[in-house]
């Protein structure tokens, strides 16, 4: 029987793997360093190839016992086509047809997806989203990103470019972003700012957030002003996308919601003071549930939903 | 055969009403005063059941050749429940089963919309929506509001209350709207906004929109810059929904829309100077086509979208 699912999320640093079986279960992991196999894309498909077919080896699953592998990418991925189309952080990238290559080599189906989108499915439908059908799924961590479930289904765009919060302008007269807009919510809340912000309030150049995070656990008064601060900034940014979209809840994860104790109740005052009463009164703000499992999850979440 | 409906588009000044055939196309007309039954919803209720009617009579179509009649109301409207939750501008609407009410009197079925939404139902299937799948349709008038087709399906939003675009904050600091939010959108866009800003460039107390608009018609610089302005300002208020949603297109109607062609090139330009690339690209901004007539065609596609 074709149980199992192998996930794949490649990030900038790190490519992750893991075996999923019929329960959303992480039976298996494995991981490699992104960067020894960066120079092209199909030292790198090599390498995730290969990985496959160790971790199943590892796993003691045999291939027919595997029903696809869906890899999650940081970047445009066209989900249809099969076809990564670029990846601002990895070079080479670039309309590079991963679907049909990946296939032919490891002869199982294989889906592709944007990372965000993967992690979302994962809390949909075994996170912190299940049962929800109208939610946004934010990853607060070096960039500020979305995967949007509206109507109870993925909603990737025509372009599968939706989902870009982090780019919805909060002052129009704001700083440059590298998208080439201005203002963006991820110049505000981005880890990038954060730190820089917290390097000023804590008058220290190498403090790290994780740090002004044990700091706000032992209670220290700064380190609770200022989560409940960054809290503010994440809370303003959410209300366009929440009057907009009237999403039942907002799942908060990436690197920042480590922290979600500590900003949560301000995201949640300043929508409640600042969106539209229908919206506020209807929308939680919640923390993602699977952590570094959601893609992997998520990849057989994807595996199941697309069936070509 | 059961081949027209009646469309009903509920005003804050008039109620409109029309007979609509199989093809889309408005055959017959009326409109009322909506002042004269504000009252009470009973009143109102009334007053449309007499026009519904009235209509079928004055176009000599009898009832059992009408499909349903199809309500749009400038509020929060519960289509799956057929409830009117509240109308902002008129008065004593709180949880009205309106569905419910007509079909008693009518004998016929009936739905119920937000008006903006049925606008977009009626430009999506017969308007300047024709065979888009994922586009925002966006009213600029005295309310900047939107309705949102995204994987080819209307979306509402569990509470009914999505596309709010014109209550998307453009600055977080910005000036206080009536929603609860800061710096909305509809604050810097909405009419009474862009008529005190005519008064001010043109130093006359009651200059209005349509005499600027035929000023620009007649290639007068000043006006053109106005309304290239306003272009300017209409398109900064369209990134945000444009990264997130990734849509196809933006229709534009509302009463600003009969200045398209002033605002149209510095709304496209802004978008492409500040949206994210694929997205910027692919989306493209056009003049709604139907006019007063979008919500009488919506109602047609609202009967014939909603079968309960």
């Amino acid at each position: 029987m074709k149980h199992f699912v192998v996930g794949v999320d490649v990030g900038g640093t790190n490519v992750k793997l893991g075996v999923v079986d019929g329960r959303a279960q992480v039976l298996a992991r494995s991981a490699f360093s992104t960067k020894e196999y960066i120079q092209s894309p199909s030292r790198l498909i090599m390498a995730i190839s290969r990985a496959v077919i160790e971790l199943c080896k590892v796993a003691d699953i045999p291939r027919k016992d595997v029903q696809g592998v869906g890899i999650g990418l940081p970047g445009l991925v066209d989900v249809q086509a099969g076809v990564i189309r670029v990846l601002p952080n990895i070079p080479g990238w670039k309309d590079v047809p991963l679907k049909k290559v990946l296939e032919g080599k490891l002869g199982l189906p294989v889906q592709v997806e944007n990372d965000v989108n993967m992690i979302t499915l994962g809390e949909w439908q075994y996170g912190a989203g299940k049962g929800i059908q109208n939610l946004i799924c934010m990853t607060l961590g070096t960039g500020v990103g979305a995967g949007l479930i509206l109507n109870n289904d993925i909603y990737r765009g025509p372009g599968f470019a939706a989902g870009e919060i982090g780019h919805a302008p909060l002052n129009e007269d704001g700083p440059a972003c590298g998208c080439g807009g201005y203002g963006c919510y991820e110049r505000y809340v981005g880890n990038k700012t954060l730190q820089k912000w917290a390097a000023e309030v804590f008058d220290q150049k190498d403090v790290t957030l994780e740090e002004v995070s044990r700091r706000a656990m032992q209670g220290k008064k700064k380190a609770l002003r200022f989560w409940q601060e960054v809290g503010e900034k994440v809370g303003v940014g959410l209300v366009g996308p929440v009057n907009i979209l009237n999403p039942e809840c907002i799942i908060i994860g990436g690197g920042v919601s480590r922290s979600f104790e500590f900003i949560a109740p301000a995201v949640r005052k300043v929508i409640a003071r600042r969106a539209m009463r229908t919206q506020a009164d209807m929308v939680k703000v919640i923390r993602a549930r699977l952590d570094d499992d959601a893609g992997l999850i998520g990849a057989k979440v994807l595996i199941h939903h697309e069936k070509n």
